[in-house]
């Protein structure tokens, strides 16, 4: 089922979805951060909100209810806080979809509407199949259906293209990567900024490619939240990469850019606009180059983990001790 | 006019409030965190939105309208992002509060209803005036009158409550702090982690405290998140604040200490219940306890900066280059 025929389904049983919860854990709550800002640009009258698994168990939202849908995502697929998730979603009544990464696991049995993704963010995939864009295709398909949204096609159209956009955008950064690995290896701590939809990867980068993958002191910061206290740690030899968004996001980003090109000395900026994302619409664009930082991102890490003998697999605690 | 008047006033002016934004930037933007955490909980139809004054207006929402509430905070009351955020509000018709710590100054002029905060949050206060809980009590108010909200009783007897629980909570913790400092004062960076409404102040202590005022390397992590990723950077030598909440969101924080025990050395837990936050009613109290982590963090940092000889005003860029 696609996510247009998932929509048509879901409103022949319920008479109208009023809020949408995207709830996830880690890597799998990026997945779920630009169909989220998307909806709050969006959406009219249809509410989303974005919840790490165990957070949305704890403080139990009172919308949520026989009118609610609610999307949950986990790669493993045996993700605990998101089957926790899964049963009071059950409890109150709401429509459950489920992505999950490994077919036959606990949370690809949990919803309505299961949807395996595999390995649709490996090399050699079809994007479009990845959780992001099924999710945020599965938002447009449901405004489009209710409120009239105008771009449908265009978000249709941005799924046609990311494939080209990606590939060409992963290969464009290879020699760059490697100078940055070069540069970057004996790092201590590493800013990433970015905004806008992107503003998921950013934390993603932070929390799984460097604390996760690579045992590095990271912190996420939002670019338009650097002028409000976090530029004051800017010197020379403060490290960031930036993620410049291509749409509308992108002037919050030019200005963190600004500020570190006079005050800072090691940065790297990885533009979206420079790295051809810009043949998606500009109206819809910000939701697209999410998911090709991510894959630029990785071409990033690689380096870094090559250069430092420390492979992106290596785990000292997750998976390998109780917790 | 205090915020159940205002809730009055404004449900004579608007047949109803479908949705709420929160806008601001850095340290004011924290003041909205537990409010718009408490509308999430709470609210059976009316949603909450949180947004850096910027992202407001380059992802200008489509469900902003005559319907909306827009409340603003700026503690200078010049922010230019939340007053670009104001004139957003205006054009769509929305209502419009503003919380200022100055008088007379453009944001405190912005609003339909416009409250000066002064220094509600400074000692010698009633906290009861800072905007964080004239906020949250404004929600408890408004869902009280729209939605039968059955608490509001007990987050009045909250607010009558918090003067006594920070006061004596930041005496409990001078000692400690001082000792805190001696042995965190060379830390070359930081984690903080908290969960639930209090979350805000983990991003807050990060970004304003540690960035900010201390020129200190720190990132924010959500206690649940930790485990996604983040805990992978844990070992000996890498410095922790964990700010444990007392009701709901205190099992998230359990975990992550528990964690720290076994694979950590250097971590500060802050903890609510213990300082005594507990005198609040525990279906409430989780809404209280930022504004006392807030407190209680000031006691820590001010010791930071006295053995670094590096005062909490000091700024390179903040108010003194163009940005």
């Amino acid at each position: 089922m696609n996510p247009g025929e998932m929509i048509k389904d879901i409103l022949t049983k319920k008479e109208s979805v009023k809020n949408v919860f995207f709830v996830a854990c880690g890597g799998s709550l990026v997945e779920f951060y630009p169909p989220k800002y998307f909806m709050d640009a969006e959406a009219k009258s249809c509410s989303a909100f974005l919840y790490s698994g165990k957070e949305f168990v704890c403080a139990a939202p009172a919308s949520l209810g026989e009118n609610s849908l609610v999307l949950l995502c986990s790669h493993s697929g045996k993700t605990p806080e998101v089957l926790e998730a899964a049963a009071l979603a059950r409890e109150r009544g709401a429509v459950i979809v489920t992505y999950a990464g490994v077919a036959g696991t606990p949370v690809n049995e949990a919803g309505d509407y299961n949807v395996v993704y595999g390995n649709a963010t490996e090399e050699g995939s079809h994007y479009g199949d990845s959780p992001v864009l099924l999710s945020l295709r599965l938002m447009g398909e449901l405004l489009a259906a209710t409120e009239e949204y105008p771009l449908l096609d265009q978000l249709k159209d941005g799924i046609s293209k990311i494939d080209t956009v990606i590939y060409h955008a992963m290969e464009q950064v290879e020699e760059r990567a490697r100078v940055w690995g070069r540069a970057y290896e004996k790092e201590d701590m590493m800013y990433i900024l970015g905004s806008g939809p992107a503003f998921g990867n950013v934390y993603g980068f932070a929390i799984c490619s460097m604390m996760e993958m690579q045992w590095q002191h990271a912190a996420y910061i939002h670019s338009a939240e650097y002028f409000h206290g976090p530029f004051e740690v800017t010197d020379k030899n403060t490290a960031y990469v930036v993620l410049e968004s291509s749409g509308p996001a992108r002037c919050m980003d030019e200005r963190a850019i600004r500020f570190l090109k006079q005050y800072g000395a090691k940065y790297e900026v990885v533009d979206a606009k420079e790295l051809g994302a810009d043949i998606i619409d500009e109206r819809v664009v910000d939701y697209f180059t999410p998911l090709m930082f991510y894959k630029v991102m990785c071409v990033y890490r690689k380096e870094l983990a090559k250069l430092r003998n420390h492979p992106l697999e290596t785990r000292r605690y997750m998976g390998k001790v109780e917790y």
